[in-house]
């Protein structure tokens, strides 16, 4: 039987609990969302000993279902101050399922100067000392680490951003190639780590038992559907868009549309667009040669493999991974039209333990502040170097954009609830936009990716400057909370809003593994279940319908080049979730 | 009649009218409030294009009552993002009030980078360019203003943390020798201020008609009956507490009740208290001599005089005025135990346009994330010079203790709604703590001062430690409500509430002034429509229960001497206004 390891940094004791009944359905999102709403008291400070940090693999991670290398952490969030779940895809959570766990739940608070990291292996977890990797670059500790512990181990950890309590200190899993890349970026869930002085969780999947599956034949039969839909699908097939481009296609497809916020979301469209682009990397892969690789996957299993790794103009390694978010944030959004400082600017990120959707909004407030120039890379450099030195600046900065915004006075900051958007501008593309404003999450794009049928036709079109989609944002974000729980990567959506046997074979999938009997209905109920306790967490935390709107900036300022100002009304805001 | 005086920043044209039925019987908070609650959106950026910025004299003041030369300044506010009234004693509210103006309105937003002046006489008001003035010190600016527009006039003003837009930015107005020494210091109303370019409200009194008095004799029996009960007070008469010892004459009394917070909120008790104490700075006034005066007053007409005057050691003046708040802020709550320190960081405050409450608790908070030493005074002065040349670590510092603490991520921060507590602890006297946690100002012992019943024994003799106050915070925040619109100061209530006949005289001197016939009764009715709007604003702006609540430590920590925690149910709190 799976188990719950609960590590108290108290007493530093880490423990092996059954799994309640009301869990055993639970993984993913759908798991550390509850364990949060049911454990931490909502309004406790995100960095004093009362909140807690969750882990939880999806339901059918560890599993060979296609896709499906997901991990969610939880916690309340320094960022937002709400519950948060961050997302990311590597080989961790694959090991932490296979042994046996189901969630790792991180309580208490450190009563000395001391940094510690868990070993988790089949034979139980151990504490070790971890003083002599703090302060450091994470591209510089990571082969130690694999010297010391195995290769093959899974590695969760912080920067130095989060040893600093910093809101958008991310949390870091090795990629397939053990580099420091793969984020569960967003809600600064790193500086949580960070309070509780847990450097690692380290997972050695030698000997484990892997998941149970109740019903392999069943499971099975959802797994070939699934790998059926991906590879059948434009979007995700292999040679497909994202397979080809990686998530950076976008660049063009929403810079054509008008909704790819430039300048600290001053205009709608950048000027140096293509030279950021998915096809501008593919290019650079191409005529670099040397380790340029697009097609790269984030974790064992992939079968869509959207990440990448950019080269250098000399062929060695500059960065992996550059996404859409990473290219538009650190990139448009900020005026540099330069893959190669986005390359470095992403690698910095990285290395010292950043959200790079946070860090490159943070850049580009501060740009609007006067502390740097749009266009200029090398400054932006710098500015994530003062976040590494834990200079006075660099605190400001890793606190985010909404806190930079609040320290130097500036009025346009595009945040909801402490976080800053992402890279589609909601006054061009109205759906996204009331998925910012009324996720639990703070603007969050991946709370329910209404780019799907708003801009790229899938689950059919709708116009981009309708306002009336509240029950499309609602469905969305429904089903999104579900796919966060599966253990799959939300861009199986694609393919299963298309594709209905894609559909199936998801609920087959985890009907196999859990031996429950859920048909697609049950997607959503289960879906408004997660979003309910999530709600009922933010609520207690004092948010109100005030906090589900967009910076009052989107309402009287035009964005070009469609000459539009944010103008969903709020009562149709609030009818997502109802009163 | 009396007029409203608006002033609009985005073209320039200040405008008199009519006020309204409905405006005619408030005035100072009653007024400020109710203008800012009926045209200001409550989810408004604080400094956006639409905030206001509303000035009002009392509805008594400009007469010739006694202790009543208040002014309340009010807007949303960008340290708390609620409602702010805050409020100062000059004679600058006199001379507005005399020339028939019921309240200034601020409103509209600078089209360029030019600063500008508004000069308000008998004949109207006129603009002037300001640019000459910014970015320097009030101090050196304030001798040339009154040799330009004559040594009687009234100067509102922001100094250079205003303009920089920081959210301890207080609103700054001449004192009777015509220093700049009198603030409406809480909230940051100076940054509200400041981002609308408006650096002076220069107003001259000279040919004023006065403050229009409906029944001359009713309001003269009224102003006898207050001069009476204040000159017989303990607490007010000449010679009494206040006027021999100033504010400070609380720091022994508080001190020896283990409320007096010390070292950022670590303890209730601080040895160095005596030395810094009101009787520490008469005895200075006495043996260093030179200007050395307490008893001083901070507007014409004010028989308390609790104001003073503290000289170096040579007899030159150190700094007017060191209130109560003042030396606990930069004093006690840093640890610092010299009055020549605290006079210094008084006199920086005064000169950069910081509210000192909030500049100490800020200091507070960032030695607590060891960017100084307690009681580091030296390391204090240098932080405030910080701000002074809007340096990163200054603007951050410039911005208040709740966003100190956000960015260098410290958990104890003794904040309420953004706004750090003055100089009570509520851990060891419960219903100012109360007071703090539902008051809409965030902390603010202004907004109903139980200390008066539970430590002074006035009105009454309560235990500072029971924690069953709800009836007594709200009686206190309703009558608190009405004295802040009548402009008297609020030190009127140790007399009133103890003197009957004094209570009646304050109501008496309104309806002399206004023609109403209020009675006692009235006082709570007033008060309580006061209070519900400033309410309703709230949350409208997104405040719920959750906001009117201690930090989180509190509850956890033991505060010494009494080793006791915050336990105040949430159920008592929430008592005060009802659900």
């Amino acid at each position: 039987m799976a188990k719950i390891l609960r590590v108290n940094m108290t007493d530093r004791t880490a423990t092996y609990e059954d799994v309640p009944d009301a869990y055993k359905f639970l993984g993913g999102r759908g798991l550390t969302s509850t364990i949060i709403h049911d454990e931490v008291d909502p309004t406790c400070h995100p960095l004093g000993p009362n909140n807690k940090l969750v882990f939880a693999p999806g339901i059918i991670t560890g599993t060979n279902a296609p896709t499906s290398g997901r991990v969610s952490a939880g916690a309340k969030s320094p960022l937002t101050g709400g519950i948060k779940e961050s997302n990311a895809g590597s080989a961790w959570p694959q090991l932490v399922a296979r042994l046996g766990i189901k969630a790792i739940v991180v309580e208490g608070y450190p009563q000395d100067d001391g940094w510690w990291g868990l070993h988790v292996t089949k034979d139980g977890a151990e504490f070790f000392p971890a003083d002599e990797y703090v302060g450091k670059s994470l591209y510089e500790i990571f082969p130690g680490l694999f010297d010391r512990f195995g290769d093959k181990v899974g590695i969760a950890t912080i920067g130095v951003a989060g040893e600093m309590r910093m809101a958008m200190a991310g949390i870091c899993f090795n990629d397939i190639d053990n580099r420091p890349s793969r984020y569960s970026g967003r809600g600064g869930l790193g500086a949580v780590m960070g309070s509780k002085h847990l450097k690692f969780i380290i997972v050695d999947g030698e000997g484990a038992p892997g998941v149970e599956i109740a019903d392999k034949a069943l499971f099975d039969q959802g797994r070939k559907k699934m790998l059926e839909a991906l590879r059948s699908h434009d979007i995700t097939k292999p040679g497909g868009g994202l397979n080809s481009y990686g998530t950076a296609v976008l660049v063009n497809i929403i810079n054509e549309a008008g909704g790819f916020p430039t300048h600290n979301f001053r205009e709608g469209r950048f000027e140096g667009a293509a030279k950021i682009s998915g096809e501008a990397m593919a290019e650079y892969c191409e005529t670099r040669g040397g380790v340029g690789t697009m097609g790269h996957p984030c974790h064992p299993g992939c079968v869509i493999r959207c990440s990448n790794v950019i080269p250098n103009p000399d062929g060695t390694e500059l960065v992996s991974v550059i996404e859409y978010e990473t290219t538009w944030a650190l990139g448009a959004n900020c005026g540099i039209a330069d893959l190669d400082v986005i390359g470095k600017l992403t690698w910095l990120c990285n290395d010292i333990g950043l959200d790079t959707i946070e860090a490159g909004g943070t850049i580009a407030v501060a740009m609007e502040a006067g502390l740097a120039e749009f266009g200029d890379g090398q400054r932006a450099i710098e500015l994530l170097e003062e976040i590494r030195k834990g200079t006075p600046l660099g605190h400001v900065l890793g606190n985010g954009a909404a806190a930079t915004g609040k320290v130097f006075g500036v009025v346009r900051v595009p945040a909801v609830k402490g976080q800053n958007m992402p890279a589609y501008e909601p006054r061009a593309i109205k759906g996204i936009g009331m998925t910012y404003a009324i996720s639990t999450m703070g603007a969050d794009h991946t709370s329910g990716y209404t780019i799907a049928p708003e801009i790229l036709g899938v689950a059919g079109k709708v116009d981009q400057f309708d306002v009336d989609k509240a029950e499309l944002v609602r469905n969305f974000q429904y089903a999104t909370a579900f796919i966060d729980s599966t253990g799959h990567c939300l861009f199986i959506a694609f393919a299963i809003l298309d594709i209905p046997e894609g559909f199936e074979g998801m609920v087959e999938e985890v009907n196999g593994v859990l031996g429950t009997d859920w048909t697609g209905d049950d997607v959503a109920r289960i879906g408004k279940e997660i979003l309910d306790k999530e709600l009922a967490f933010n609520r207690a935390a004092g948010f109100t319908k005030a906090d589900d709107r967009l910076p009052e900036f989107m309402k009287y300022e035009k964005l070009p080049p469609h000459e539009v100002v944010w103008d969903v009304p709020d009562e149709t805001l609030d009818a997502v979730f109802g009163a």
